[in-house]
């Protein structure tokens, strides 16, 4: 066999300084309140997870999986068929992200949860890891995925890219290549080997495809595949981020504001910001959330047959998502499109004073009163807004008699001092995890995760199933 | 379980023209020249995968694959291990494109066969098919592959993206689909999916990764992918390269002319781009093979030892690519920089009137003399370059004692009027092939690819392994 000669080197790089921190982790050096915080994380996804089994998106996931390669030795969330640890990770992700109510980092504007635990939940249990293992590349991962979005600020969702679906390949790739035990150099070119596979497009929001669901899922087979390549001496580049052509470059193109990766992992170590991370009281797009607040406290002051016009105030920035086309979001044709809808979500929670999975059925979707008051939503840019670092939100509504009602949220509920606590949490994934497993088994997955670190991954994904 | 509604609907569509185009295709549709053509394409193509395992990368791909995912039913060209599907495809594709000495089609800039055959070979072998489907699927793939490089007109190579890693995402997704003989809307669902999984960036050049090896390989696993998840009801995106925050919105962002993908398409069937798709004679970014062409011719007029100074003459797009910066182009670290390097090539054919895969060793690599002269060759625009109909190119060479010779390329050797007949491809192919198999073996390849209509997947397939 012939030898290619060395790559040209690289002295230092955010890549490096993220290898390096992930490859020397101890669980002892994550503070119990982080640890504490990430168990609440991963057990809000699961039950998003097990919800999702509910829609017809899950079966179709599950269908192609088997189609693909069949089964295999990994546990599906709430299902008894087990496949290849790829499928089952891919699988996995499209069920924790596929409803969108998992977690959110505001900051960085990234799925946090859903870009880490895929890969960390199926890998993990294909090498047998232990709960503490898993914890520690789900860390590693979170703070990747976390900064990378951050260094961002904004600029994927500018160009047209979904900020989760990129960065978690190279989140995932950091847990796959940290659950195998890998060395600094090759967690290193785990990243740069995710610098091409990196994906991810929101052409589904023209028409409310499934797309979206899968970019984290699709994401974990990639940072597996680049872990196992980088493991056996594929070679990436050293530059990643931050090179030319690299991921900034190619995907931000003319940003607002210069981009400074290494400045965002300064604080790597010491300051963890997996720990800020938002769950969701709602099952919508979380750029919704500040106005679906003022909107349910805006309901405990009116009858909603009062209602003449309403003003939706929302981040600027997030006004492409989820407020244009106007016509189209005022009747979304679908659940998914209805998440992205601010007109539907607005008018729901006036009307009904609070918003859940019910609210997204066929009936909630179709129902004329809701309708007829999204007709009547318009939205506008939040001059008091403090996007990204929270989710704000107003909800303007002039009555028939002719007196306008204002509420204004700065800091969206499941944020920042707003974050749910244990017991919220724990509702929620329960309410979730009940639309489709018992009482009892759901309960049993909580104290399994919320004693994640004494449990193993084969544990807690034997659970799971079904 | 809960139904979505329909998807908001999509009238017309490039992605469904495609999809037709493609569902509809016979094998008694594609003309006898392109079909001709076509096989050896096919056949240059497997010549280069026979030749790459002679390298290190080969070995560490397929490491890495038996790490993923074990053995399983699908051949590797040129091994005796046999992987499942989408890691045999991902190999093969590594093996084909990892040479950068397989196929382009100029016009569209892209690597045509390697985006379309790895998932044409490996699910052709996976599901049993004959070559006449094979060879229907892998014209349906070439034609989507190089029409939507075409309406980029260059637009991926500007914004650092590698547009064959990027076209491998939807012609993968055609050939898989169509091997499936899915009906047109699942087609079209493939490609909509396969937006989502659409990468490759090309910061490899900045320290010479393997990562550009990796993508058309990566994408046939993608294609595999959207194909089995559209078979099963996964819903895609009706408008994956025109849409808002689709292919071209995203990846090209201010494109120097407008996209019009619809005109790429409306000779479908009656043009057959495929049969354009050039061969090339030297292993290196085909960006220089005009310029390779005119230091060869110029060679045959000059001795090495008079040359003073040379200028080389380039497509103005690809000096970013191949010419620049200028200091790591003139001493390439490792064979991949040299394959990207104006300077080293033109100074290596001045030297030896030819350019083979030994000028890209590690000897070669560090010989004086072609450091030297490599270190005196300086890259300008070319004026008269029809770039990209052509990879036009030409040299510059002041003598030491002041005289100047001069030579032009307008059409490179291998492309148009210049293409390679049967003999020149049938010696390239043997060539490359001895390098790992013996000369009986590779005639034996050679005749079944000939006759892949009269031949079987798994024949051609078994041929190939060890």
């Amino acid at each position: 066999m012939l030898d290619n000669l060395a790559l040209r080197p690289v002295a230092t790089s955010p890549s490096r300084t993220l290898a390096e921190f992930a490859a020397g982790l101890h669980f002892s050096d994550i503070p119990s309140a982080v640890l504490e915080r990430a168990k609440l994380l991963i057990l809000d996804a699961l039950g998003c997870g097990l919800a999702s089994n509910a829609y017809d998106f899950a079966d179709a996931a599950l269908a192609g999986a088997v189609a693909l390669g069949g089964e295999g030795p990994c546990s599906v969330i709430g299902r008894s068929v087990r496949l290849p640890v790829r499928d089952a990770a891919m699988i996995n992700g499209i069920l924790i992200h596929g409803l969108d109510f998992d977690d959110t980092h505001l900051a960085s504007i990234i799925h946090a949860t859903a870009a880490c635990l895929p890969c960390a939940l199926s890998f993990g249990e294909s090498l047998g890891v232990d709960g503490r293992a898993l914890l520690v590349a789900y860390a590693a991962g979170m703070e990747t995925a976390i900064r990378i979005g951050a260094a961002a600020k904004g600029g994927f969702h500018h160009t047209g890219f979904h900020a989760t679906g990129i960065v978690a390949h190279f989140s995932s790739s950091v847990v796959a290549a940290r659950l195998l035990g890998l060395p600094a150099d090759a967690i290193m070119a785990a990243q740069g080997i995710a610098a091409s596979t990196a994906s991810g497009v929101q052409v589904f929001l023209e028409d409310g495809a499934w797309t979206k669901r899968l970019h984290p899922g699709w994401a974990a087979v990639a940072g597996i595949t680049a872990a196992r390549l980088a493991q056996n001496g594929f070679k990436g580049p050293g530059r990643p981020y931050e090179g030319r052509f690299g991921l900034f470059d190619t995907h931000l193109q003319h940003p607002a504001a210069p981009i400074d990766v290494a400045a965002e992992l300064e604080s790597l170590g010491s300051v963890w910001e997996l720990a800020e991370t938002a769950i969701k009281p709602y099952p919508v797009c979380h750029f919704i959330h500040g106005c679906a607040d003022a909107a349910i406290a805006l309901r405990q002051e009116l009858d909603p047959a009062d209602i003449g016009s309403v003003e939706a105030l929302l981040p600027r920035d997030t006004m492409p998502i989820v407020a244009e086309p106007a016509a189209a979001k005022q009747r979304p044709a679908n659940d998914y499109e209805a998440k992205f809808s601010a007109q539907f979500v607005v008018a729901t929670c006036l009307l009904k004073g609070a918003f859940g999975l019910a609210d997204l059925m066929p009936a909630a979707l179709a129902d004329p009163a809701v309708l007829d008051l999204a007709a009547r939503v318009t939205c506008s840019i939040d001059p008091d807004s403090v996007f990204p670092t929270y989710f704000s939100g107003g909800v303007r509504v002039v009555l028939r008699d002719g007196r306008t009602l204002f509420r204004h949220v700065r800091i969206n509920s499941g944020a920042g001092e707003r974050a749910l606590d244990e017991a919220a949490v724990s509702a929620k994934f329960l309410a979730s995890a009940c639309l489709t497993t018992t009482r009892p088994d759901a309960e049993r997955i909580r104290d399994a995760v919320l004693s994640l670190e004494t449990q193993t991954a084969a544990g807690l994904a034997a659970l799971l199933r079904k």
